[in-house]
């Protein structure tokens, strides 16, 4: 994977230009990484209530100004309109473009939510020592519905969303501990071992993503999803919503060691 | 200080009966107690929005439907208007009434947000064997109005308030790293030492609250208060706001120790 080091305010200024446009797994090493769900302010309190109330899945790191595309918080002089790679524009909650720039889609009441990113406790994973199959073969995650409900928060409701890395049995502890630190990129665990417990049906069979393969003595880790919240929020069918595309995040300029609660 | 060890349950339904009416230290034994904040759905995501912004002086624990006098999160069956001892009725931004139920003021449009409370830190301080000197002579802690901001949102705006416990300086590593583990309740102290960086004047003239005594070799630390958000919503002057009397908190069904982040 290739790493580029610059401060994610080089970088954005490359994306917002257009000399880059992929993911951004490896971009701007060791900065936290943000998922992106932009909503019209009759929709924002509902979403920020639903995210209130189920903070794993749905880790709040940036709220903006209604009508404002700056993430002051987390990179105050970016422009979330055109610092993202490639974004999706929903319309009724299905795909109705999908854009390297979404200017002309902007809005006078949109509120845009930044969420914190798996990336952020993978790297807090590898840093403690634990090797991370789906790193390692460059492929990504596996991901599941689960039975477990979210809180509903008026309109927004269902289930939460979970990613899956085998992990060696004997670094259970280490990676609960490692990622525990990160409430602000979905934290600890939610559940570790039997994948039935929780509604995962066929372990080799992800709803998203691809299967992982287990070495022996290799347990079965899920964590909550960054997921979730945008496959809750665009079940309820909004009129309109902007994402980012999948793997295309917002760069932010807090590292992510400063993410940590402790 | 008596204490009251029976289920918050039963404790409530005292408090709802008018049996008891008094200030809620000591009741509910290590069950995490919140403060009350009630505004009309207009000002709700200005407030929702600014908690999420200021998490450390601003711990939300619980946030009700609209309408909806029942925290369900942290204490189902429960009756916001009817289980805390004494409310203030505020009209914009004033003192209009003081009450033990406000059932005949709740309105279909009121949203109730529930901030943790220093009771929750302040246990595990004591349970980690630091010893606090407020505690030890039945006094209030000390509270200042600092010089810093919290990040606005919408209509709310202003000064951190902070409490200060003088602690050993043997034992201020204990102090941040115990009160670190509850981010519900204000988390690790936002200063340690000197006063005038945070522009408190004089240490022995708090804004609110007793001054404390200080042995030598003790260290003024402050946490982040949850008196900011009134301070913050009343300065706004909303039409229409109520809140818990002091010292007379909302006793939920969580245990304190289960508000640790780790």
């Amino acid at each position: 994977m290739p790493i580029d080091t610059r401060h994610p305010r080089e970088i954005r200024a490359d994306i917002r230009s257009g000399k880059l446009s992929g993911i951004t797994a490896g971009l701007g090493q060791n900065f936290a990484q943000a998922n992106l769900a932009v909503l019209p302010k009759d929709h924002a309190y509902d979403f920020l209530l639903f995210c209130q109330r189920n903070p794993r899945p749905c880790p709040l790191i940036e709220v903006t100004d209604v009508g404002s595309p700056e993430p002051v918080g987390v990179a105050p002089g970016a422009d979330l309109r055109t610092d993202i790679p490639r974004y999706r524009i929903y319309k009724d909650g299905v795909v109705a473009d999908e854009v390297t720039d979404v200017t002309p889609y902007w809005r006078d009441d949109l509120v845009a939510f930044l969420l914190g990113c798996s990336f952020t406790f993978e790297w807090a994973l590898l840093d403690a020592g634990i090797r991370l199959w789906h790193v390692e073969q460059g492929k990504n995650v596996a991901m599941w519905r689960t039975n477990v409900q979210c809180r509903p928060a008026g309109v927004f409701h269902g289930p939460m969303v979970v990613s899956m890395r085998p992990i060696a049995s004997s670094q259970l502890s280490k990676a609960v501990t490692a990622s525990a630190r990160f409430p602000n990129a979905h934290g600890a665990p939610v559940h570790i071992g039997d994948p039935a417990a929780i509604g995962v049906k066929d372990i080799a069979k992800p709803d998203w993503g691809d299967a992982q393969a287990f070495k022996p003595g290799d347990v079965p880790v899920f964590w909550a999803c960054g997921v979730t919240p945008q496959a809750v929020a665009l079940a309820s069918r909004p009129p309109f919503m902007i994402t980012h595309s999948p793997g295309h995040m917002f760069i932010t300029d807090v590292p992510n060691s400063q993410l940590a609660a402790l």
